[in-house]
């Protein structure tokens, strides 16, 4: 176990009916004027929206709307919301949906208090010196922002998409009403659950590290998932199965399953590439369509965690002599669940073709400035290789 | 999955050196004046207490010390931390021990900052408005005060033991250097490891609620508790089996495992009794006696959950026509376990007779006014026949 910092501080509000309760938390705090920020139409016409509105004012709070949050959300949005934000004199962001309203949240909360441009904290030339409080109504199990210390924003002009880390971005409180996710059509809870599962994955499967705590939540977490995932696909309003996606997603993000060991989020860094390039890709989608290939090109250089992976999370029985068969049985059964959840394995589905993997395997190296670690360390080739194999 | 509130701030620092920080994260937060509160003389014998008064001082911290916080510590000397803390004008209780040293410092922190008897607040008669952060250095793996909400001290004129939760007793930060534990005799290494398995276990096994995600990640801490436990018993100076301890005990009492179930804890309660009159009675140890006896009397009332427990944390094989039998196997591989790592199984064993069964029936029942609830409820007669059960 590698030394560690572990801090979670967001208060969670879970279950039915919690998000009413937005007022009297936001009045608890001592807050004044919220900066209520969103996405699209959807929390309009499901009347969230009006709920939460209603609520905040009842409890003496006034409010600020800044909606057109984008599912990649953009910098040159986030820029008109911080100079919103600090023209109202806002003391708390508010955002309403997911992880593209709250990530975006969270870069205006940082923004909206520092000088300098957004751009150069996501892109780590700058560090925030303090920041808004940042709270959150969750809609959509996916990205776990609502509890992790990241912020996810492309730069539209660049066409890069990047993120940080900070404790800036931790938000304050966060409302769980699995609820306000029976609407979430089927692609998009589909994409949450291969965002959710890649959390944890990305920080079990990618370093070799001695964490057998983080192990073992690790793979009771994706097990949880892949049987509430099926559910809710079944079922968008089974509520044990919709809470379940809810909280995995929130606990697969929040650090818990990294304390102890190194990990870097190969796949999550070679997916933003595609929605960097094609904003139209869904971040689950291109995930789906990444890791298993991730997955091949690896698994032979850290056999024991893909084989304890196949075994302890899809009960693949061990071949004791032939490892590397029941490894690969963990991937075909991965790539079979994506499948089932009607997710796409190749970037064709996605309308992406050969003649982009290279300026994406460039880009991914932030030009040859970086490479991605894992059982091995990837660099422009490797990563055009992986591209290759998903065509 | 029931609504909950999942809230645990506390920053943890873990790893191997992560005590010699202690200046810097203490001046880090703006504090001026420590309580250093500890219990005997080990802390000052390793040179620990030597090691945290030399950084704090040069950061520039002042402090004031106050040892002697017994094993169970007692009411009686709190109020003299209380009373000194309060003269003193400390802003900052940093606890440097284990859970004994901890509690006490939390009643503390809450007691010097109220005008009510400390009493009156662990009997929840009062609550208290305001408190001091608690800061935490750990020496002993066992009773996960370190991140949790509880407080547990003996009233010593009563002989009673109680506790209660408050978010006011969760420390602001806790540093977790597991190389601290090295030299924790071998008696009170097991009865870590029994505390640490019952705050999982009690949340896992008493109230039937569905509650997957606590229930995979309370299966993989137990699961990991029983093998590095084996390791730190035969060699305590196994790094990684005592950094698992450590972790593990960390996030079993946080609430973490009890996330949308009800639960009580039971076998705690009970517990409670032995080490309310019997002081000398170790925590760890009365739990060893007291929750074999508790599963023996319950299992039948909850047979899905107690055969969930001997196949998925014991590896027992399901016996589908005669599941009682696989419960049985859970129950006895516990008792093994136990008994294993030098824990009693019985009553006499800690010198407790027949005598003294009633008398603590009935102040675990609060002399009549109020009953145990598991997958039964544990009133008087109840309580004495699992006392019974174990003598």
């Amino acid at each position: 176990m590698n030394n560690f910092i572990y801090y979670a501080p967001t208060k969670v509000y879970f279950g039915k009916g919690e998000h009413e309760k937005v007022g009297e938390i936001v009045a608890g705090y001592g807050f004044k004027k919220v900066f209520l920020h969103f996405g699209g139409g959807s929390v309009k016409r499901s009347g969230l929206l009006d709920t939460v509105e209603t609520k905040l004012r009842e409890a003496g709070i006034d409010l600020v709307e800044f909606g057109g949050a984008q599912p990649n959300p953009v910098i040159s949005h986030a820029r008109e919301g911080i100079a919103l934000c600090r023209r109202e004199g806002c003391d708390l962001v508010l955002a309403v949906g997911g992880g593209s309203a709250i990530d975006e949240s969270k870069v205006i909360a940082v923004g909206s208090q520092n000088d300098a441009d957004p751009w150069e904290f996501t892109t780590k030339k700058k560090v925030p010196e303090k920041a808004l409080p940042v709270g959150v109504i969750l809609t959509l199990a996916a990205t776990g922002s609502e509890m992790s210390a990241s912020a996810v924003i492309t730069n539209d002009e660049l066409g890069l998409k990047r993120g940080y880390n900070s404790d800036f971005h931790r938000p304050l409180f966060s409302i769980l009403n699995p609820e306000l996710t029976y609407t979430v059509p089927p692609y998009q809870t589909a994409c949450g659950i291969v965002d959710i599962m890649m959390h944890t994955l990305e920080r079990y499967m990618t370093i070799p590290s001695e964490a057998e705590i983080s192990d073992r939540i690790a793979e009771g977490l994706v097990k949880t998932v892949i049987t509430a995932g099926r559910a809710a696909m079944a079922n968008p309003k089974d509520y044990e199965a919709r809470a379940n996606l809810m909280w995995a997603g929130s606990l697969s993000h929040n650090d818990l399953t990294g304390c102890g060991r190194s990990y870097m989020t190969v796949s999550h860094q070679i997916e933003h590439e595609l929605s960097g390039m094609f904003p139209e890709v869904a971040h689950g989608a291109g995930l789906a369509v990444i890791f298993p290939a991730w997955m091949r090109y690896t698994y032979k250089h850290y056999l024991s965690r893909f084989t304890q992976y196949a075994v302890r999370v899809w009960n693949c029985e061990m071949n004791f002599d032939h490892p590397e068969r029941t490894a690969l049985e963990g991937i075909e059964k991965t790539e079979e669940y994506f499948r089932s959840i009607g997710m796409p394995l190749r970037l064709s589905e996605l309308g992406i073709g050969e003649d982009s993997i290279h300026e994406m395997a460039v880009k991914c190296t932030n030009y040859g400035t970086r490479v991605l670690k894992g059982p091995i360390e990837y660099g422009e080739k490797e990563i055009e290789e992986i591209y290759r194999l998903c065509l």
